[in-house]
């Protein structure tokens, strides 16, 4: 078979060792007569990456062509921490547990084809979701030259019953329970859980009880709430009820106390980058109580100047990070915004969790910028002149007096 | 007793009826030697009105003079629900509750004082807070020549010794649980209830379970989920369970649904617009669900372009409507462009209501942008060409493999 | 010969009468065999229509499929002066003069092919520019199931070579002054005249004098300045010199001026919405002066809040004009919000001209913001209290005051 | 005398040496019987410093409180060029060369204090104005327990009859010019010179020629056009023609070419931060080509991305910098934000300056992102394929179809 125009020579594909990018494996050397190096990455979606080896081996995968790797503490640290800082939320509700990790695969897929003398790189979305649109830019922000190959969007493998005739042709094993439809699809990391497609398509239906993976019914929580401290370093977790702990052991911790307690269930309907709306359910179970934690710090340690800055930053830097522009320089001109106003948050934060919700019920810090002095209803002992508030009224007002009195004037 | 100079003639009172304002209204007299007339608003804060008429007669108002009015409608249609088309939260949180009555009130003032040929108005908020703020900037807004008077900002009455001698010299009736302080102080309106101050004074401290008047405590709330269905027309909500209600009455209902669940608690510290960080506690139980069925209404109604035009202009909008600038050019500029946003929000969610949380689990509507057939992960019947994704992706990296290019070149 | 599967039965031309347009048109019924219908449209590009009908007949169009329409009057009130209530800039100093051209053109294509039974529209922009979105996004916000033929992105006619033989080959008459290739291309329309490519591609390059077709080089402008007035009425420019006049008549007028003054001129590079950067040489004498004199009455009648506002959602508005999405939600919220503030954007602004510049030299009107009795260096009979300033002051310093506290503690 | 409860101890008044100035001198020894220290910077307001010295000798100042600093080095790099890097402008026109200026006095004014043991800091802005709080601000933010004189808002000199009288009653010289009252009111530093007040309250009227100090009318400035090069190194000014200056030099020079060419003059409306308008001539020769020419450099270097979030960022840093609030978190971030993207931002612009205007003829830079490569009219190379635009306008396209197709189906 002789390869095609332009075909790429060696591909480095990321490969979670299932079913879909086990066919993708082979179907990249029969369409282009390349060699294939793996690369599957622990994010913490909860599999062991022993099997893969073994699969990549079996497809034939010379041995120093596989690539594994424990991505967790880079993840959390160097991707989820700093969106966390932004307390970024995608239209509102949405702590974008998939679309912070693929920027950092990318970054290995390239890192690992510049390593191995690769030309191109290869990943498992489909052509009309977000993450292929994640996947590429990323790629090509981080090398130019670096060809993207997206089976999805070029193979005849449409339907079902093709992909399982693919791999039954290519002596790829198919787990019992991938003979039939999967009744929705799903992806994973330490951050979430996401759920989407098929008996989730219709908005309108509530998503069947088994849906949920990561979390606890709320129903099923326990009865009784329970407390727990985070401690915070400019702007980043440090430690849970006082035990310091590195950024990927604090969010699989946070994890649990969240899977306990039902909290971090989403139902949500989405606008896509590439156009179209989408339903998934996401499971944020450590990601949700985090973000309560962090905007409970910030309430004491961050100026109102500083915090509504950020509040207004926030949308466009969820949404770059939502359509795959992690390595633009626009997010990283608001990164660097956003880090400034982080170097004060440090503090501990209490939170109640029960029952399906997070609630913080006290903060504090050396950092805090509250002061009872000035709030207190008791006596401020001059802390602050009430007088000087009729002054800061009086120029506030002075433009609405004066486009009342002009319209005062218009009218007769 | 002879006027001071540039004394008030006649002032409108915003007159609760309480011990503070009824001081406020001798010693307006006292000080002023001037006609007070009282306005007494039902905002929904669940007191009685009637008591508010014989106290101003006994203080000696003439029943001319006396204005009780019941705004509840007025308040829910076009102040609250304008503020719920943006789903408008001040610094992520706060549903807004206190600052959204204020313009209201001062509306009705200044009105009130054209009719009775009032000079000045003057209401109860101290020197320290938001809602001074709100008042006058309202009042002079929409009148520019009106006095305002805000006696805690002038008189010398600076502790509750001083007022109790005052009231009693002036024989104003205190009662009985007046006598010594109150544990915090309290607004309450249809939308929520905030308290806040002294013993809410330390963030770090949990409020006390006294503190909570509008939701049961989570804990207490039923042990079975409940479920509703909440319908919106151009994004105002419009009945419950199929059952038309007016704005006023829709709200009334939705905060029974949020006080039996515990939903709608928020123990929050804020930047108030005069420079101080404050601690308040907050029960909105019907807003609270409200914004999540808004929010869930637009996810399958409202446009992306639109959609995130609204969430990057929010903070903007929640800012102003917090800082008291309601009755301002930039407001109803924005307001302009969210209800243009609005026009097609017009649907029906199906809501969870348990234990202190609501979510959105379902959502329809004949105004739906969401298409199954584009989004299925099934045969979309050529709605939707993956291929037109890899132009998408190639155009969206061009300017990011520009940057890699020159960034590569200067590396040599 | 059969027509392709998918092919359109019926296509509505953008026409301009010239080669390349022409060409299309014989392209079109060559590789589809289907019927044309063409649109020429006077956007005061400063061309005869009649040829363009001539011509049309002469391909073989149809008398009733040939469209000639002045749209002149449409396009400065609908389109151009709803833009320059918005001061828009493209990257801070491109008046958008393509951009806002390109949806009437598309609306009027689609609104053609409805009247006419057509199911396609064609135009005759590249794959590398803009115009090819602004055309097809409008296109399709206006019918979604129109198709748009872009000839340019198809056909194998991809050199000059090519073009003429396709020309000669069927009979198309090619003006001898188009038989060499132009130094340059060009668009023009009544807001202003855009040159880009080949003898301008090096932006390092000073663009030849020969490129300016639209304005007196400053050099040869009078050596006297000459004075003009602007009226607007709510944001829209209604006389000049006193004199009222129509929108298209308004700017034509003021084309005039600038082009005998030499103002309007720009040598720009910008980014395309297709990811490249682009140089372009753009004359738009007439709005270069019309921007100045908005912002000139707006700064006596706009209030600053609105003003600041509009200033901060304007680069949004202008990038989404140039990236094709006037017909979307997003822009007409934006527009709601400008339109909002131009209630009052009423009055007079006197104008210099002279050798390449014009500027505001005095404003006037009875919606005026201005108060000299406020500003006044001389006593302004009580209008303002200084020591109002003090409060505001103190007030605004007061989060500064416990950020410089909070840092001060921290340092020991 | 006997000082008043919390009088000042020792002030450190920033000090011009002129007539005002020394009547506050004298007044707050008179009115606090404190201590004196005078600052008088050099900001390139282009007045001898030595007669500043001598005249605060002469009214009693001890040598060792007399400051005199040359701090145009400083005013330029550490201040100036940060803001052109923002391509600043205060409603969409001015340079905000008065606004910058402040905070540096402050920060002087408040570090002399420190090193001297003063307790207070004086200034001679009015309570009208901005610039008091800019002053006031900036010390508030370096020092919370710093005392703010501003003896405008607090003496009864409120008229030029008793400030003379006080000045012959202190022995404090009165120049001849300044017996009579100025026509209006100057300031002036490196970056431009502005004028307001008396002969230009009226915003109708236009500026008499005697108002402009800094600039040649562009009638009288050179027949024939002037070309100069400017080159950046990351986003700053490093030299004029090829040869390199320091920040300070540069804008002297670049100060002499607008001079000469009149360029710079802007006859200006505002709205001042304390609610009222003003109007203002300002001359900014050479930071008007600074301007211009950031703008030429940014056209090549700067990615789309980048420069679109800073546009819109750009009004809110220009009122963050008029309002006073350099010393704040939030200009602190949008600065690390707006640095961040300078990175690149190295290169050289070619201008043309003519009778009063400036114009980038050329640009060009090792860093450019422009690439003829791809936006060529000619044969590309394969750089960039047309037929991506297809597919990339389809998916951008996408949300306005179903848009479409959602107002169809609702209009039956």
């Amino acid at each position: 078979m002789s390869a095609k125009p332009n075909a790429p020579k060696k591909v480095v594909l990321a490969y979670s060792g299932g079913l879909d990018t086990s066919i993708i494996l082979k179907w990249l050397k029969t369409e282009y007569d390349c060699e294939v190096v793996t690369f599957t990455a622990d994010l913490g979606q909860g599999e062991e990456l022993d099997p893969a080896r073994k699969k990549a081996e079996m497809l034939g995968v010379a041995p120093e062509n596989i690539f594994i790797e424990d991505l967790r503490e880079e993840f959390v640290r160097d991707f989820v921490f700093p969106m966390f800082r932004a307390n970024a939320l995608y239209e509102g509700l949405y702590l974008l547990g998939t679309s912070i990790a693929r920027p950092l695969i990318s970054k290995r897929l390239v890192e690992i084809a510049a390593q191995t003398g690769a030309d191109a790189v290869a990943h498992g979305a489909t052509g009309k979701g977000n993450d292929q649109v994640r996947f590429e830019l990323a790629a090509y922000a981080l090398n130019p030259d670096i060809k993207v190959i997206a089976p999805w969007r070029e193979w005849d493998l449409t339907s079902r019953t093709k992909l399982l005739e693919f791999a039954e042709a290519n002596q790829i094993p198919i787990a019992k329970d991938k003979r039939g439809e999967a009744p929705f699809s799903v992806d994973a990391n330490l951050l979430h859980t996401s759920s989407e497609g098929k008996v989730l398509e219709n908005p309108a239906d509530d998503a069947p009880d088994y849906v949920y993976q990561r979390t606890v019914n709320p129903e099923d929580a326990p009865d009784t709430p329970e407390f727990i401290e985070i401690s915070f370093e400019k702007g980043d977790a440090t430690a849970i009820n006082g035990e310091s702990m590195s950024p990927a052991t604090i969010l699989t911790a946070l994890n649990e106390y969240g899977r306990k307690h039902g909290v971090g269930r989403l139902d949500f309907v989405e606008n896509r980058f590439v156009g179209m709306k989408s339903r998934g359910i996401y499971e944020t179970p450590g990601g949700t109580i985090l973000l309560e934690a962090h905007r409970g710090i910030e309430q004491i340690t961050l100026d109102s100047g500083a915090g509504h800055l950020k509040d207004s930053l926030m949308p466009r830097y969820a949404e770059l990070i939502y359509n795959g522009f992690w390595f633009s320089p626009e997010r990283e001109m608001l990164q660097a915004a956003i880090d400034k106003s982080q170097e004060h948050v440090t503090g501990t934060v209490r939170l109640k969790l029960y029952k399906g919700s997070v609630r913080t019920v006290g903060r504090w810090s050396e950092h805090s910028l509250y002061s009872e002095a000035h709030v207190t209803f008791e006596d401020d002992a001059g802390a602050y002149d009430q007088k000087d508030a009729a002054g800061f009224i009086q120029l506030n007002a002075l433009r609405l007096k004066l486009l009342a009195a002009r319209n005062r004037r218009l009218k007769g």
